[in-house]
C-alpha cells in the first residue's frame, strides 16, 4: 500500500470543488478524511476509499494538513471554529475565493489558534483537478509550501508559491479573475447573436477561441505600456474603440440581443478619451480605471 | 521578377491596418496601388514600390481587385463614390468593422456599381498581417473567394470563408469581438489591482494568459449547453457567480480601483437567478440576454 507513505489529508466542504480536490488525494493515495455539513455529499468518496467524519473536531484531528473550499473566508472560520481547539500544530490551506482583507483575516486567525496557514487558489473547473496542467498558487509562509509541495501537486502540475503574504493569492486570483464573468459574457451575447440567424452557438467556438488566443498574445505588450505609463505607441489605440460603441447599439438592435451591459465599458473608453488619451493605446484605461487617491490631510 | 505574375491591387485607407495590408502584398510581390485622403501616409509604402494614386478613381482603375480598410461602411461609400464609375468589373473587398446590415448596405452598393464583393475582417492587429496563423474570414460570393484565395491568404494564412451571404464577416466579427474590450478591461482592472500593491503589472501576464487559456478551453461545452438549451449540469453555476458581486466591491474597494463597470454584469447573473437559473450553468446567461421577441400583431 503506497498510502502509508504518503500525507493523510482533511478536506472540508464537498461542494464540486471540494469533491474535485478529495477525489484527487484520493487518486494519489493519500489517506483522506471528508466532512461536509451535508454528510450525503459524502458518500461516493467514502466507497472510494475516504473516511468520513461526523464531528469538525474529529476532522481536523484526522490530519496534519486540513485543506477547506467553503464559499468564503467567513463561512471557513464558521465551520472550523467547531475543530478551532484542535488546529495548533496542524496547517491549514484555504481555497475559497475571496478578497485580500479576507485572507489576511483567515490568516490571523489561524495564527490565533495556533495553526500554519496558507491560502491558495483553484484556477480551474472541478473536472481539470488533479491534471499536469492544471494551474493552482499559494501565498503564506514559504517553508510550509516547501513542506507540501509535493502533496498539493496531486491538485494540479502547475502549483507555485507567490510569496509569503498570505493573501497574494487572493490578490492574484482576483486580479486574474476579473476577466472571466465579463469574456463570458460576450461570448454568451455572441452566442445568441449567432443564434439570432438561425446558425448554432457551436460555429462561434473556433474563431473565439482563436480571439482570445489573440488577446492573451497581445497582454505582455499592455503590461509593458501600464508599467511604463508609456501609452503612446498603441498597437490598438482608444479610438478605435471610441468607433465600437456605435457599433455594439446597431449590433443589439439587429440581432436581438442586449447589449446594454456593455455602456460603462464605453464610457471608459470616452473618459479615457477625455483625459487626453484618445491616440494612445488603449491600455491607458488603466488610468480611468485607478480611483484618485483619498488628498492627505496637510 | 516574380511581380509580373501576382494579380495587381489596391488598397484604400492607410491607417495602421491598411498600412500593414499594403506591405502584406508589397513583399508577397504584389503590384500595389495604395490611396490615403492624408497622401504622406503612402510615403513609406511607396519607397517600398507601391505606387501611389493621387485621385480614388485612378485608385480603383490600377487593380482588379480594390481592398479597403477604412473606419465604416459609410467612410468606404464616401470615399469610394469618387471612383465607382471605374468600379464595374472589378472586385471590391471590404475590411472595416461594422454591422451586419452595414456589409449588406455595402454589398448592394457594389452591386449597383457593378462590383463583385466581399467583406471579410481581419482578426488579429496590423503587426500580425502576413502571419501564417493569423486569421481573416470573408463572405460573400463564394467564386470571388475561390478565385482570390491564394491573394488573400498573403494577408494572413488562416483564411477562409464564411458562406454566400455577404453579411456573416461581419455578423461574425462582431459576436466573436464581443469579448474583446470587457476582457481587456477586466485585465486593466487586475493591472491596477495588481500596481496598488506596489507590484509590477507584468507579474499578471503569465496568470492571466493561462486564465484565458482555461476560458477558451470551456466555451465548447458552453456552446453545446447554449444549443441544446439544457444548462442542468454545470461546470460553473450562477450560484457560484452570484458570490462574486460582492468580492468585486470589496476587492475595489481595497485596491482603490474602479470596478463598477461589472455592476450590470452582476445584474445579470442576478436576473438569471431570479428567472429560475440559480443551479443552472451560467450559460444560462444567454437566456437573459435575449430580448423578448416583439409580439406578432394577431
Amino acid at each position: 500500500m503506497l498510502s502509508h507513505s504518503r500525507t493523510p489529508v482533511t478536506v472540508v466542504g464537498l461542494g464540486a470543488m471540494g469533491r474535485a480536490l478529495a477525489a484527487a488525494f484520493l487518486d494519489a493515495g493519500h489517506p483522506t478524511t471528508v466532512w461536509n455539513r451535508t454528510a450525503a455529499r459524502a458518500a461516493p468518496l467514502v466507497a472510494r476509499g475516504a473516511r468520513h467524519a461526523g464531528a469538525v473536531e474529529d476532522a481536523v484531528r484526522a490530519s496534519p494538513l486540513i485543506v477547506t473550499c467553503l464559499t468564503s473566508y467567513e463561512a471557513t472560520t464558521e465551520v472550523l471554529r467547531l475543530g478551532a481547539g484542535a488546529l495548533r500544530g496542524r496547517t491549514l490551506i484555504t481555497l475559497n475565493s475571496g478578497s485580500p482583507s479576507g485572507a489576511r483575516a483567515m490568516a490571523a486567525w489561524a495564527g490565533e489558534h495556533g495553526a500554519r496557514f496558507l491560502d491558495g487558489a483553484v484556477k480551474n473547473v472541478p473536472s481539470a483537478v488533479g491534471a499536469h496542467d492544471t494551474q493552482l498558487y499559494y501565498s503564506g509562509d514559504r517553508s510550509v509550501f516547501a513542506e507540501y509541495e509535493d502533496t498539493l501537486k496531486v491538485l494540479g502540475g502547475d502549483t507555485s508559491h507567490l510569496g509569503d503574504e498570505p493573501d497574494l493569492a487572493a490578490l492574484y486570483e482576483s486580479a486574474v479573475g476579473a476577466t472571466l464573468l465579463p469574456a463570458l459574457v460576450g461570448f454568451f451575447q455572441g452566442a445568441a447573436a449567432v443564434q439570432s440567424r438561425g446558425l448554432p452557438a457551436a460555429t462561434l467556438v473556433p474563431y473565439a477561441v482563436k480571439w482570445l488566443e489573440m488577446i492573451a498574445s497581445v497582454l505582455p505588450v499592455f503590461a509593458r505600456e501600464i508599467d511604463s505609463g508609456d501609452y503612446s505607441e498603441p498597437l490598438s489605440s482608444v479610438r478605435l474603440f471610441l468607433e465600437t460603441a456605435r457599433w455594439d447599439e446597431e449590433f443589439g438592435r439587429e440581432t436581438g440581443v442586449d447589449v446594454s451591459w456593455n455602456a460603462p465599458l464605453h464610457d471608459l473608453v470616452r473618459r479615457a478619451a477625455e483625459a487626453g488619451h484618445v491616440d494612445d493605446s488603449i491600455s491607458a484605461l488603466v488610468e480611468v480605471l485607478r480611483k484618485p487617491a483619498v488628498p492627505s490631510r496637510s
